[in-house]
């Protein structure tokens, strides 16, 4: 998408230097970064620390570390192991990370293995980017029922993080919808939750919107469910780090509550997805899916700039205080009740419905005991 | 409470010095500073400004602010309609300024007046502080309650914003049960919702609990749903800025969030409040509570001290983004399903138990439909 009206990726392979980069977004919406990558290493502190983050953006950033692991001629399973313990919760990570091994794996020679490198890291990345738009054509088609029944007033949205480009490769998932409807002409305008404790919301939905030029609404994490039981939310789309085959969504920490008022509301509430954020193999996202833990200190200490504009880092609780960072929470399918917007099409959040999207998946097991069934 | 093992209240009549005092609370928990405030105006700033805020406080607050006046010889009515014109949706500011008004415009002579208001507005306070302590002990049976049936262990309890001491005159109400348990040796802990975007919870809650030595864990507003879904939570306890003749209760913006996350986990949710906070006259409170909005700084500036302890602002979101602040929600008496802790006992959230507990308002009309009954 654009900034200051130059297209650009999250992450590329820059041909003429021959390097992977990346935009940077710590310092988002203050200073716009793009740093170059040049170690898996660094690729795994990159991802750790969230200089790049997001469901999608993740797995293209594993897959180009696989590159840079075989550029350095690393043991590719240790490299793999190292970036798939950057962050537990989102399945884009390890589903890149094993089409990356089991491709690499499977050549003998360094110099082949290099060009697969690179030529699937990439394929990775564009089909990110491919299906991402694909899920703004679907989701559109939403965002237009809405406006008609509204007769052509603004349809409001609310969104919880940040599933924009700026956590895919491009286009986003819950954003993108949001802009396929502005380049089709439809009035929208986004609540933007800040999405402590990291403020993505705050920090990089309101830039990516800004810059595209979309009007929005920061808003605290608190206020969605007061705005819904006014009638000022027409839906509610967020993304996903983690889908089970029966439609439960992982998502960051605080999207339940919205689900749980948007049901309450009579608010259709979507998660936007590709497949690969669906990890076929379980259900029940409550019990089975791994909510990463993150520092204390994100919490407690909060970043921006100060009056001069210079970055500032301070303490916003008593200074010893006891403080949990839980990352994620999980929203059961129940509550999902818009439905899951994938890049085939629009499911209901149930194992029936993404199957019948994605039918080459009937045969995988799941862990669902067979008698429930 | 204590400070520093000093017992204090929130606000007091200094009675050496003859003067109205303060306990500034823009600077907790980074600084502990005590105000005096000598003019019904400057009483105006510090309820408006939120240097004293709390559903209870800023009612006690109004009372001395009505005493200042009256010291200045101000004119009583303009003085009221300046007092109450700072917080639109607490009640007590209202309550507390009738109170004053009917007693001071009963008076003719200038020292009776004077007279008559310093002790109303100290009787305003020390009511404020009974009930409190009242509450304490009626939600301590809840607690007690809670602890058996967990056979001895720590009763986890999630707080939503700061209704402890700080937000009354002394004991507060959400928090009251708590200190009550501590006294009687329950083995307590306390979920600290950070509460955005003014951060109650991370500065004032977590500074109170931390100097009565309370264990208790900062976490982001986000963060409930997930800790509720985890049987991490036993009980929820939040305030009430105003509550309605059937037991809706309009609190800090995001009590709704909890409450529905509560409820879908089979979690008690209850809120506790002295009688002063009910509304007799109104029901449904969605529809009829004002909802106070704020300026849109609080939510893109934040508040805190810099690596070398100093006071700092900082932007943390793009600095021309629109930003909106609704200082409160509603939960609705379906939600409250532990119930309504007052100084008289517990009620179910519904105007036949609450009237059962204050019988002497069942004369009071309501904006009920009389055949909705």
């Amino acid at each position: 998408m654009n900034v200051n009206n130059k297209a650009y990726r999250t992450i590329w392979f820059d041909k003429e230097q021959r390097k992977v980069k990346i935009i940077d977004q710590r310092f988002l919406p203050h200073k716009f970064v793009v740093e170059e990558i040049a170690h898996v290493h660094a690729m795994a502190v990159a991802i750790k620390d969230m200089w790049v983050r997001g469901a999608g953006l993740i797995g293209a950033a594993a897959a180009f570390g696989m590159y840079l692991a075989v550029c350095k001629e690393e043991d590719l399973l240790g490299a793999a192991k190292i970036l798939r313990e950057t962050r537990p919760t989102a399945v884009n990570l390890s589903w890149a990370l094993d089409r990356m091994l089991k491709l690499l794996l499977s050549k003998d020679k360094q110099e082949d293995r290099l060009e697969a490198a690179l030529q699937e890291a990439q394929n990775i990345a564009n089909e990110d980017a491919e299906n991402c738009r694909l899920i703004g054509e679907q989701g559109l088609s939403i965002i237009k029922d809405i406006h008609q029944k509204k007769k052509g007033k603004t349809v409001n949205i609310l969104t919880h993080c940040n599933a924009g480009w700026l956590a895919f490769v491009d286009y986003g998932t819950a954003l993108s919808p949001i802009y396929a409807a502005q380049a089709a002409g439809v009035p929208v305008h986004v609540w933007v939750d800040e999405t402590r404790p990291r403020n993505q919301g705050a920090k990089l939905t309101a830039w990516e919107l800004h810059q595209q030029g979309i009007p929005y609404t920061v808003i605290a994490d608190n206020t969605g469910g007061h705005l819904m039981q006014h009638q000022m939310v027409d839906m509610v789309i967020v993304g996903s780090d983690r889908t089970t085959r029966n439609g439960d969504v992982a998502n960051k920490i605080g999207t339940y509550l919205k689900a749980l008022a948007a049901a309450d509301n009579n608010i259709p509430f979507y998660a936007a997805l590709p497949s690969s954020t669906i990890d076929w193999s379980i259900i029940d996202g409550v019990k089975n899916i791994p909510i990463e833990q993150r520092n204390a200190r994100e919490v407690k200490y909060m970043e921006g700039t100060d009056e001069k504009g210079e970055w500032r880092q301070i303490l916003i609780a008593p200074k010893h205080s006891p403080a949990a960072n839980y990352g994620f929470d999980v929203t059961p399918a129940r509550l999902i009740t818009g439905g899951i917007i994938t890049e085939r099409g629009i499911a209901q959040a149930s194992e029936d419905s993404l199957l019948s999207l994605f039918p080459e998946k009937a045969k995988n097991k799941s862990n669902k005991p067979a008698s429930s069934h």
